[in-house]
């Protein structure tokens, strides 16, 4: 790489644009780090008069990013438009293929295509970074795949997304319900405006697991179907049971090697208050890896917004300035292997169970009947009665059991006529 | 560098075997990560038939460490002596001279010496790697050099120093003395067994600070005296009285740019229970850095034995397999700026301050006379009488005062019959 680096950024939403500002402002101390003097010589957007945060360059536009690798020299180029496949997919991939250096913040691509990717960046030896699709302020790739590289770890969590983080915290302070709180983070800008759904049903958790085990594990991106809940079941009634049980819900992203094979899941959690997980509040993500011989470790930072995220590319971008050219997954992709997905069936916690029921003789001992048959022991029990109503609530801490027998020791009571909803469910950490 | 790396370890305590054990071991994954093939073809140590924990190949061990650069071409050195002059530096000072890249776990040298050294490594182009001599399994420095790079760090603290922590945890979990304790500690091996005095007084903890402030804030490293306390005056009535008041005492090391000067220091706090630092308990280390954009990070993992000390002397193995040279300290050492230390005096705190007094009328009112005429005012009194023994104590909490102010204003009490002993004061954090 000469002195003079010439970047490009596709993509000007809230994190394109203060990258676009970044760089400016930040050329100087660049050089200073690396030696090189970088250049922004193109940007793209669909929409080039949209009002923005940051005044950019009109001269250096394009409407159709495909067209700056024409009319320019890129040495690297910023994809921040955020698609899983479509034209952020086509972007990466011509950039790759004409040796140019790619830094991207985009889970969903990397969990869906990053193996094809990097494979690709491998090829044209340069590089694909991703530092900022997980953890934005944490540089956790990076350690993984550089700090921690010649341990062998073997569980890899955390809680990997700030809005429905936030969104949990919020209702536990303030007991507003889950959506009143929810119109509050779009407000602040913590969920989408639009469709939040990415992150409150997990799948934005899950994109962001598949990537850390592929790095913790050295193995391929998995495609198998997992069980992935988000938190739109959760209700303030469980935040608040919970709350006087010492518990506290987070959404944990969770990925493992059992007995050999690989687990990974996406579900709310029940923690202890007295644990650090369950003090990882607002805001911030936290990614614990476990692995020898270092040890437990753990990572906390904000884990959304433009500042944090930029942190995270600008870090990308002097990796490369320096001039090497790095495995994208920290191994080769022909050692990276594929593992035996391990049967979710066989996944095994205590639960917290909520019964909705009629106030009515004989139906506690239906539950425990039915609990007994399927040889799931009772650890605590808490009834509420409702007596205005007639209703009451039931609250079943249990022991261990698997999710196969659990599944099936609930499924009758979705057509029983005593049990008024089918119970919510929610697993307990370890 | 060639596709075969000779490698030379000097020391072989706790570390140096464990780490001599683990290169043995990995040299195949250390291929695959980096296509290099490792061989330990020097060892040294002061006794060859000393008993160790891993045997060891006599045939390249050396008494002499200095000998080994005669008969050897080596390309990595590890020094794990762990003097802050002396024989360390000069094995240290000869490899890098010879061209050898040094790595070292060795905070004492590096806070003493790392100016000296980093330039010395810069113009033989050779790298000088001390991961491992801050918070062993946290990968810290290469997170502040390179996935925090382009942020403006302006503060750095934490818990630095797995002894001590175990020790107050400990403390506070079994009730028993601080005699009691650190024997227990010794025993386990967490503490030193001959003297553990660097732990307990601070001083190590300061080395740490040092290497972090010279890395967050790129400067040179400060010589300057500062505040330094160590724990050896926590007394277990105030871990029993801070619990009472919800808050535990952490030994914490701080760093941080106030007003453009730079202040660092090492003294035990006074942390709520319900915060992030009050819950790294045992041999936990924890580091937090706050920084624009990036906002507050905090990275949590064991401080200290030869496993996490290991994985960091091997992460800093591999980024020198990956063949780069890079600066020490993050960027070039002219271009480390020397920064004012700021005025220990105005370093301002609330305090916790307990008094061993004698019960008699007028003791309290004299204690609170003396602290209005130096405006510092109190925030909570708690006196607990000892009637049997005709003595009292008072522990006052008070609003924020600075250090000379509460020097000057305890500073009467070293000579009145009534108090029994010069009080112990705490600060709390923020």
């Amino acid at each position: 790489m000469t002195k003079f680096v010439n970047i490009a950024i596709v993509g000007l939403g809230q994190v394109g644009i203060y990258l676009y500002n970044e760089l400016k402002s930040k050329s100087k101390a660049i050089e200073n780090k690396t030696g090189k003097k970088i250049r922004i010589i193109a940007i793209s957007a669909k929409n080039k008069n949209k009002k923005r945060r940051f005044q950019i360059d009109k001269k250096i536009f394009y409407s159709n990013p495909l067209n700056i690798f024409k009319k320019n020299k890129i040495d690297i180029l910023f994809e921040c438009v955020g698609l899983s496949n479509g034209i952020s997919k086509k972007i990466v991939e011509t950039a790759l293929i004409n040796k140019i250096n790619v830094i991207t913040p985009n889970k969903a691509l990397i969990a869906k295509n990053g193996d094809y990717l990097a494979n690709l960046a491998e090829k044209n030896k340069v590089n694909l970074e991703f530092e900022a699709s997980v953890a934005g302020g944490i540089p956790i790739l990076r350690t993984i795949k550089e700090g921690l590289a010649t341990n062998k770890i073997y569980k890899v969590y955390g809680i990997l997304n700030g809005t429905t983080n936030y969104i949990l915290t919020e209702m536990e302070k303030t007991g507003e319900t889950f959506d009143k709180v929810l119109k509050k983070a779009q407000l602040f800008g913590y969920a989408e405006p639009g469709n939040p759904k990415l992150d409150l049903n997990g799948f934005d958790a899950f994109a962001k697991i598949r990537i850390l085990s592929a790095l913790s594990f050295n193995t391929k991106i998995s495609k198998k179907k997992c069980i992935m809940e988000g938190i739109e079941n959760i209700k303030l009634e469980d935040i608040k049971i919970a709350a006087q049980l010492g518990l506290r819900v987070k959404l944990l992203g969770i990925s493992e090697i059992i007995n050999g094979q690989l687990f990974e899941t996406v579900h709310p959690c029940l923690v202890s208050k007295n644990t650090y997980i369950g003090n990882v509040n607002g805001v911030m993500n936290a990614v614990i890896t476990e692995g020898k011989p270092v040890g437990e470790s753990v990572f906390q930072g904000e884990g959304a917004g433009p500042g944090p995220t930029s942190s995270s590319l600008l870090s990308d971008l002097l990796s490369i300035l320096r001039g090497n050219t790095k495995y994208p997954f920290g191994i080769s992709s022909n050692k990276r292997i594929s593992i035996k997905p391990f049967n979710n069936d066989k996944y095994t916690n205590s639960l917290y169970l909520r019964f909705d029921v009629k106030d009515k003789q004989g139906v506690l001992s239906l539950i425990t009947n039915r609990l007994a048959k399927y040889k799931i022991s009772v650890k605590r029990i808490i009834q509420t009665p409702d007596k205005k109503n007639k209703k009451a609530t039931i609250v079943i801490i249990t022991h261990k059991t698997t999710e196969i027998n659990a599944k099936n020791c609930l499924s009758i009571f979705k057509k029983n006529k005593n049990i008024l909803k089918f119970p919510t469910l929610i697993r307990l950490y370890n």
